[in-house]
């Protein structure tokens, strides 16, 4: 079950002027599911992203990026669930394609304004037909007030629906941020197995946007991991309207940018988080905070060895303080020149290791109550300099076997 | 259970003229348990061996790595499981030697010639008094014919004992090698979470000794994984005693060096696969092969992409051909100017996908077929040059999670 994660409400989430959703059931894995999202987005838009580094990475991922590339401006998003369209080679790229001349053909703009986005199973052929059947009905019910249907439209093996709205102010004009993200298997940056929209009624430059979506991704979907396993499909799109009528941003040292871009981050920052707490099978929600280390990267090396260990999460899975496993993946993590003797390893506030062995002060049963807990932060300090990174990651247990085992059934 | 692996018998496991095993119960972590062994090395022998690149090693691999550096000749090791004294800090590196002087003082010969080995639990104090009050007993049953006692004496989670013996004629004398290895978790070079001890009655000189133990393990131990993490105590020892009579082996172009280090290495391979088949909770044994790469560094990282992904292990030990999982863990290997047009992809003798999609003559009951198997192969074709590399690994079942959550208990 998701840990300490509730769905959204419909209520909480904000509808941004100039974005509409539509949804529907196009059977396209199994039926009388919410499988189909279109989203509209109002001309004079801007629109940015982030993909997959997988280089085995989706036709929809192509196309999305030549269509972005093309710069017409961006009218529409069509995502399907069911099937990744990934690994289908030429084929796949056609129906992607295809995908986006028929939305563009319903709402009357151009197939290099329609980007693409498919999750599910990879190397099945995309049915196009089911989506080509299925968007008219998207079309008739677009709608501001439907990022709840949407964001449970784009849910795979997720539990609970991902989306949350902040609202802010700019210049005295009140902006909204809402996203919307699914995942909860094959998470691993870069990106994070996932889909992500979140759009604003800010108004942002093209080259602005990009800089915000790629600032808000490395703080926080790239640093998230469930398996280990990067999916072929990852995107974060962030789309910006205008509509709020707030002055245009176009500078990056602007009060105006860093306000929004922090809220941005903030969105993203919860969607990512929602994806680890809703990761496949968890039953714990871990932060493995590395400090104290010569730069950030190495400090997120030592993280990701620890929050990717099948050895550390089953023994969180458990609630056995089993911790000289974290010592060993700190150990293999592959920094060559770190010294064992300078580290010292925290559960939460208790010291657990120090001079290369088991503190003095550590007793068993401080190690054991903070198992149990279902939120848990482990803090490594390597003492060799001022860096920090943190990542976030949830445990291994009998279900992630058990989903991942029967997924395509 | 192990796939397709049986325990040797005591009757194939052939002594090594020079070496003799004694083996005790010394109640390290739970009574009734062969967990001590004292393996006694004949005067003029050679040992050479390899160990974890883990940073947080563990104090007998610190130990054991000085007393080889001390050049005094080693007649003795001491193996213990049930407490790797691994991340114990100084008080561990002070019970390893006590370990070595204890034995070395039974035996009448040097601590320095005397190397450590223990395996179990990280963290956790060694418990010194029971394997010096146990040593005795083992002193008392030193024996040429134990190899098969000894290879259950040093199983932690292995459910099966892993022993092998080969014999060679070198300038038409007989030289046998007999080896045994432990391990069934935390397994991932380098080196391959696991102890391992070969020994042979050929005589070899130090350096073409050292030489031969690195190629063997690159070609064995460092080719599997079963989790993904790197042990704390990893060793391989390769003993020669020299008592077969054959003309002593000082160059490395030489037929009997060449006879002997196929030998060894067939020895280790054996022992190194048998680890991986009795895998925790391994039901599949997997050989990813992957092959037309540049050089092999790039072979080898996308086979590792492959054999470590949880998503393509649960779906090995589902036996569901959801193979595009495997795509994905091509895509993001991080080998970064691949081009997945090239790339084929088979299961055993069926090519399942080929320029970036599916392949046309693949069908699903070819792929269902074959994942039913318990022994598979996975070839990934690269089309970019003539390297190659092989990875062994297994599947990923309820049972490793089992296994893990329960380890102390």
């Amino acid at each position: 079950m998701p840990v300490n994660l509730n769905p959204p409400s419909a209520a909480e989430l904000l509808p941004v002027a100039g974005i509409k959703l539509g949804i529907t059931e196009a059977n396209i894995k199994k039926p009388n599911r919410k499988d189909l999202l279109l989203i509209q987005i109002a001309g004079q838009s801007t629109v940015a992203g982030v993909f997959t580094q997988n280089r085995f990475c989706a036709a929809p991922v192509i196309v999305a990026r030549e269509h972005l590339a093309a710069g017409k401006g961006i009218r529409a998003l069509v995502v399907n669930t069911g099937n990744a369209n990934a690994g289908t080679g030429e084929p796949g790229m056609n129906n992607a394609r295809a995908t986006c001349a028929a939305a563009a053909n319903l709402l009357g703009c151009a197939p290099e304004q329609v980007l693409p986005f498919s999750t599910g199973v990879i190397m099945e052929p995309l049915p196009l037909e089911k989506i080509v059947a299925g968007l008219p009905q998207a079309v008739k019910n677009l709608d501001e007030k439907n990022w709840f249907d949407a964001s449970q439209a784009i849910m795979t093996t997720d539990i609970v629906a991902k989306a949350v709205s902040r609202q802010i102010k700019l210049g005295g004009v009140t902006v909204t941020v809402t996203g919307m993200a699914k995942g909860s298997g094959m998470i691993h940056p870069n990106m994070a197995t996932m889909l992500g929209y979140i759009a604003t009624d800010a108004a942002v430059s093209q080259p602005m946007l990009q800089q915000m979506v790629s600032q808000a991704s490395d703080a926080s979907f790239n640093c998230i991991t469930v398996d280990g396993d990067t999916s072929t499909n990852d995107a974060l799109m962030l789309i910006a309207t205008g509509k709020s009528g707030a002055a245009a941003i176009a500078q990056a040292d602007s009060d105006a940018y860093k306000l929004l871009q922090a809220a941005v981050t903030d969105v993203a920052t919860i969607l990512a988080q929602a994806i680890v707490r809703d990761g496949e099978g968890a039953t714990k929600f871990i932060t493995v905070k590395v400090e104290g280390g010569k730069n950030a990267a190495e400090c997120k090396q030592i993280a990701y060895a620890v929050a990717r260990s099948p050895l550390v999460k089953t023994a969180f899975f458990a609630s056995d303080p089993n911790l000289g496993r974290i010592l060993a993946a700190i150990g293999y993590a592959g920094v060559a020149d770190l010294d064992v003797e300078k580290i010292k390893l925290y559960l939460d506030d208790v010291l657990v290791a120090e001079q290369g062995g088991r503190a003095a002060s550590y007793r068993e049963e401080d190690g054991q109550r903070i198992m149990q807990q279902s939120d848990i932060g482990i803090r490594v300090v390597l003492g060799r300099g001022n860096a920090a990174a943190t990542v976030w990651t949830c445990d291994f247990s009998y279900d992630y076997v058990k989903i991942n085992a029967s997924y395509r059934s």
